[in-house]
């Protein structure tokens, strides 16, 4: 049920740069679904106009997808926990090379979209293990 | 625990304009977490430049918590939920005026930050009542 | 004639959220305005990329339609407003529904930039009502 | 009175670089009241806090006020206005830096403000000569 | 050779509107050659997706010139440089509206992104003859 | 001399998620400069509405670095780079660090700014001997 999700033992976390210390891994997931869902929807429908603002919308949304990862590459992440998961570096890099031009930025395909949403939720596990500690 | 979040019976909502269908709540919560956390560390903080930075970061985030709240407002919620919820026009309204310069752009008061985030809190169990459908 | 728009007894009206007080329901009139010779332009030509470019921009002045009402309606607009226009709420949530998706971002049609139009017409009356007392 | 700003017979005028067609010299002027009008405030109000946010948003509206005025030299103004107003390329170019670092930006200075006002006034004066041809 | 570009004998010059004093033509320059390479992809590619994306970018992309050559325009160049180069105001128009509607926003003519970059060179000779002074 | 610059011999290179092929280290390094000025800038002037100003600028401009060298991380560096030149996350994740809170964004100081124009030319390096491969 939703409102669990702002039950007081669910930590929403940190993002901006003072830094607030608050970063949350769902800023990029929720990005990450709305490109999933763009995509199937261009599947169900003909209508080029449909497919143009789907194009423009997908542009921006794949965009602040790599946007939210990159703050928690450079914002939240410190070298302990590069060290503690060696994979980090090169998971963050994966991940937002599949928002841009090889990813789904440049296509339509369901398929791009799930291997995406499918590295936000390693990068969403990393992040709760180090909150943990 | 935090991967709950991501399992696969909790929806994360939807908010593009396509529209795909995706919204959450989450969204405003997370930047105005982000606005009350950056007003308790000023209140722990003599610095002037660390104040002004703190200033100027919490008139982004307020903005967004603003941005965030009009998206839900005007694309997620349709006239039935209007009729359901009698409240939810006036809500919104005081919610956004809250984050804006009567609120927590005014002012560096936690109590605000906290007045904000409980009528987000209102907003995003309607917006869980509607999902139930 | 326009230079009698700039005379001393026009009130220019104010919107930034220091507030400075300025207000002015001409900013959203001047997008709406470019969405509806978006459209006419579109209906007169054939070209694909014409059409592409005339999507892109339509979607962003619509959007900044939608921004400039949301404006009105939390910066602007107060308690008081609300009451003496009981329709203010559904009005503007209309008007922004009405640049959104299901209205000039998801079509070329020109009688639905007319709508569009006639609402912010309608919220300018109001406006200029608000600015009478 | 406001309302008549929206008569039919008054023509809002164009901006987008599509080109729709619509310019507007109110664009920029609205900006500039309200920077206007922040410098007014700033000098009735002793308060540090407010000062810096009105820092902040004079910063904003400045650049708004370049904008708007760059949009109407380059898109707006064509090789036959600029032979007929030999003065609109100085007066373009010192009204855009009367809103920069040696202007708005720069001070909290009224007379300032009340200067950028003048040439964008005389713009709009020039704009609407060029709309009579 | 790159790296020869970061040697202490170059200077880098300026841009933000502190002003910090540091200006610097390649700015445009970096994105009037990213809407010729855009160009010229688009004419060996004949996908209909693509050309979409390049669209999206290639607005973006000539925005962002014309946006460099503004500052320029505005900001580092002072009335005894236009003095001594009475083509400049000339110059710098035509320059921002062939990145505009009538240039590389309405077009994928290479010849027309080759036409920009040549008044972009022509913009950072008189620049750096201003810096020999 | 700045003209060579602009030689034929000298490739601009590529940033656009086209990808048009275009990436520049030039311009994460103009926006440092930029924050260096800044910082020299206000350890030479006492007025504290300067200072603010200059808070302000630093923060965008400290943010357009770290924009910058994350597409380059992303959309220019590929899989082989990396392996080639193992210090690069690391020294991609750092120099972003330097220009986020922890860095330029949380200070004036001039040594902060100096520390991550060296690692732009770095990574600047890098991107050099690649681009000879």
């Amino acid at each position: 049920m939703f409102t669990r999700f702002f039950a007081p033992t669910i930590e929403v976390s940190a993002h901006c740069d003072l830094p607030c210390g608050v970063y949350d891994p769902a800023q990029a997931r929720i990005e990450a679904e709305s490109v999933k869902k763009i995509c199937e929807k261009v599947a169900d429908n003909d209508d080029a106009d449909f497919r143009m603002r789907a194009m423009i919308i997908k542009e921006q949304r794949s965009e602040l997808v790599k946007h939210h990862l990159w703050v928690l590459w450079t914002d939240y992440f410190k070298p302990p926990h590069f060290e503690q998961f060696p994979e980090l570096h090169v998971l963050v890099n994966e991940a937002t090379k599949l928002a841009g031009a090889s990813g789904t930025k440049g296509s339509f395909d369901v398929a791009t979209a799930d291997e995406l949403l499918g590295k936000i939720d390693r990068i969403a596990e990393i992040f709760a293990e180090t909150k943990k500690g």
